[in-house]
């Protein structure tokens, strides 16, 4: 088969780096293009150790160098506030170009519920109507037909994901109260204050209570998916002392006579990166992995639903790689189906 | 001042462990008595090498010897289900005997409740009347007149003083919905698979979701503080990778015209062990002390409380000598008023 | 190109688990026996979830079932002890079927070093001569002609690699101190007090100071390679609160005017799973690979070797694969060659 | 008992916060300044929430603030290369002030070191001879009458208390190879690549391989005190994925019929903070308190010491304020005896 070639904007920051590691063992996508603002010039495994043995000869390009012709499709991970400034440059005389934005720039098709949680200028913003948001599974079929994907936030695949089934059944009314934990490597490559090892190390903390920027795009697909839905969410994002992970938990009620784990059931049979769990998912399981584990207990109208994820594969750049193979009409597992492990 | 004896029976076990760390520091309490049934006769500060150097010439009593005469009052550290057998002789002809009971044997009132979450025969249920649900900052005086005191649980402590002030206010209403992370210290002394280090490392999991064993406790004691209301609480209880601390998230509606916030910050002013904080508490600020610290967030009549604190502390050991503290009518704080470190 | 039947005994443990893991995104390999003691009947997928959408339909065989004759080969991931009562029955009418044995039981050439680390009846102690030591970096000729491998123990592993190409120049004299780091995955999958999370989570010590089995098989391997010499290793193992990766200290002095970067730029520049650092080898980069990191560091002619790998992949079943791979003659790196991430 | 007064220089750092949590239970100190470059003016409960109920009024004091009058010693928890700077002015017309620096800029006597290691201008090395180091279990009568005490680096308590038995035996001889793993709350309060906890969360690594800047303050401390002697360290720190902690391991030979043992049980049989273990030491006994715990395994002429003390209280202001007890002739342990926890 022949190759197909990628570019990747921001190719050094944690989304950069684990697309490069995916597509290392990617059947078809090869990284033709390694953009980064810090380290134009050198080579891509001298500065991310862990490639060492792969990628010989690619180095990262300076900001000044284009994308190449040869890129028939870009991936985005420069940090949110970049990808709208970039935004003519990089489709400039390019059409067919598919474009996967990591960022948040392109997800929102509410200006208002924009500037209230992101705010600044956004001098692309009515792109933003072209993007399809990037969730495989409620979407699937947009996204092969897109050449603009919206990759949805981390927080947002987990939260969409344990609430698409009760929304597409005309279940997801009244309050629902999301309680999510997120692992440090969510915060990105520079080191912080919220990521000192010292602070993090066996900590757990809350912050963006009730006001957390995925909020949004998690009411916009659900409402979406159920076409308007009397539905109000809060979600109280926290921090874990781990690196990889986002562990959902949402607790609502369901309408009398609704059977959630049923729904569940029968939505995710067949999707091959949803996996339902009898009592728990465990993010030791779903780490460094595509997969997103979910699990269903019910109590006369009251439902908890759990899921787990990695927020840089399912959660970002291995999401990015699924809605790759689908707008390339690739197998949509191709590079993805590794297991994950349990120690 | 002259010393007060305490007894700890299961004083090996993670309760009595701690327990011990604290009375060494204790301004009047004097463990005479430290019983464990599998190392009776050994040196205490051998079998627990971070003693060595306190505790000089104690030993661990077998479970053959009787709580000594010289002990004012005996702290029950046993697994759960244990206390009820033991109850009978323990009190056997010392009607003076203050007792602390760690276990949930003597927790609840309702048989039925009793019966649904835990079940197995037990021969002393009637006895539970007769114990004092030991939080401090919602049931001070009737501790500080009780022989008998029944510590809470760790999850329940947390949720307790997460939503008391809703509740004294008459503001608990509806659905109230708990996501709480436990760390494996809880889980006691002895292996087992959820607490195997491989596993536990970098995990995060859910488990008896909506269907905790201290959900009838939390329950009994906002009902019996706010008067019954109509409110219905569900949790659901996450292990987490780190080895101390219990952080709570709960999420509620408020009447209109409810504010949370001042009605904390009116409660809790003169608390000596709950401190608020403007946007999270932290684990790492509340570890090895007797503090829950609580924020609590509002937007319209969505309110998400947040609390944290050391399962073994003031979820365990620490409150039971807050508790002893006051049936003995010493300083509340005595032995207890130790800062937290941030690193 | 054909599949290769391999049979697995002691499957459900961590080296059983791992290499379950790795097989399945290997070329030729395919599992067709998944031997445990204790889940016979069992689907491998459900006790074991980290492999939910793989190997459907397999289901654990129990100890009654004796190795499929589709099985080219087996691995013994049994515990310690076992293959050398397993031995004469699994190699009984099989001349041709390649074993790799991932327990100490026929690594050690020398009765009188098995008997003083080891102890115990060994039936069968004369076939550990017709092993080959499974270190293919220093041994790779002989196991591509083996039809036994004894696979070598994790902290060997690490300690070898550290020190062949000094022991190959001649500059392996005198005092050799090796401090060593080990995570908790290298006890196994059952919960023990030693990998109990409360107490392992933020800890660091050591056992089996200067008295660990490993240290034999490390002489023998480095005593074969340099042809005698007169060193003398110690050893002091340590526990780290890490769940994988050993990571290992060496220091000693060479001889005047040997140029140990040098030697080990040389030694190593073709081989596919030893990586040269500058500085240091990190464990978080070598993680779930096959790869073993190493920097080596001089001043005058005291040296300090570092090296880095997973303990239950180059350490145990990734070592078995790339062993495995020679023994067939295929690619020494297949179903191996996948870059580490670093968060 | 009345009071002293001490004042801390640089109290937002680790060390200073570290210092502020141990004084606030000590019986007669009492801060009277808080210093810091950029928290001037600031409640000190505020910036440091877990002192929140501690040091109530207290505020940290701007860098144009002198040591008030009422202070009576000083601990310099400023940044390397502060002291040195700030010297002059903080002694200046106050000859009885005593003070402890916490930086290295006064360790050592010998100024070709000191360039070797350090570098820099420093306008008052000359200073450092009248400095006192602070060691207590090796140099207690000379701090007692001391006016300025250089407290030690973290690795060099570690490695001093492993060693000084031998050096004082005479039995320290030859290649003393140390290999050290230190938590990242030794790196400080300032977040770090080295520090960033996605990255720090399960790797190990190692860093200033053979030349770590606290090897001239150990082979200095240790040729005082054994008069000389004919050995040479060499030393190799890690960095674990810990918070607090370091963890030391030293390999050496000692001369025919030296028993190590013995030499340590008869050495350190009457130190308050020094505690023998059998087998091992352990990192989870000491945290947060004062201890060192040491073990020694001996084989023929082959000793490996072990040693495990927090970096942050022994290695840092719990032993400064065992320094500083000391130096004000109170009791060594006043506010230091605390046991530590298990889990």
């Amino acid at each position: 088969m022949s190759t197909i070639g990628i570019a990747i904007v921001g190719a050094a920051g944690y989304g950069g780096q684990e697309l490069l590691r995916l597509v290392a063992t990617h059947p078809v996508f090869r990284v033709v293009h390694a953009g980064s603002r810090t380290h134009g010039g050198r080579e891509v495994s001298e500065v991310l150790p862990q490639l060492q043995g792969f990628y010989r000869g690619l180095r990262f390009a300076g900001v000044e160098t284009g994308i190449p012709a040869e890129a028939a499709a870009v991936v985005l991970a420069a940090p949110h506030g970049a990808a709208r400034t970039l935004w003519p440059e990089i489709v400039a005389g390019r059409p067919d170009l598919r474009v996967v934005d990591l960022s948040a720039d392109f997800r929102l098709k509410d200006r208002a519920a924009f500037d209230a949680y992101y705010g600044g200028a956004h001098p692309s913003l009515d792109a933003a109507l072209d993007f399809v948001y990037g969730v495989p599974e409620t979407n699937r079929e947009a996204i092969r037909r897109a050449r603009h994907v919206a990759n949805p936030g981390c927080f947002a695949t987990g939260a969409v994901l344990a609430l698409a089934p009760l929304a597409e059944a005309g279940a997801l009314r009244g309050d629902v109260c999301i309680a999510a934990t997120t692992g440090s490597s969510g915060s990105g490559a520079e080191p912080k204050e919220g990521t000192h090892h010292p602070e993090r190390a066996q900590d757990m903390r809350a912050y963006k209570v009730l006001a957390h920027q995925h909020l949004p795009e998690i009411e916009q697909e659900l409402r979406r998916i159920s076409g308007g839905g009397l539905f109000e969410l809060s979600m109280v994002p926290q921090s874990g002392p781990f690196s990889r992970g986002i562990f959902t938990v949402a607790q609502l009620r369901v309408p009398d006579g609704v059977d959630a784990p049923a729904l569940f059931r029968a939505r995710y049979a067949r999707e091959p990166f949803v996996r339902l769990r009898a009592e728990t998912p465990a993010l030791r399981h779903v780490v460094r992995t595509n997969f997103c584990d979910v699990a269903v207990v019910q109590k006369g109208t009251k439902v908890a639903v759990l899921s787990a994820l990695d927020n840089l594969v399912k959660g970002m750049s291995g999401q990015a790689l699924q809605n790759l193979n689908l707008m390339f009409e690739l197998e949509e597992t191709a590079g993805l189906l590794v297991p994950g492990a349990n120690p």
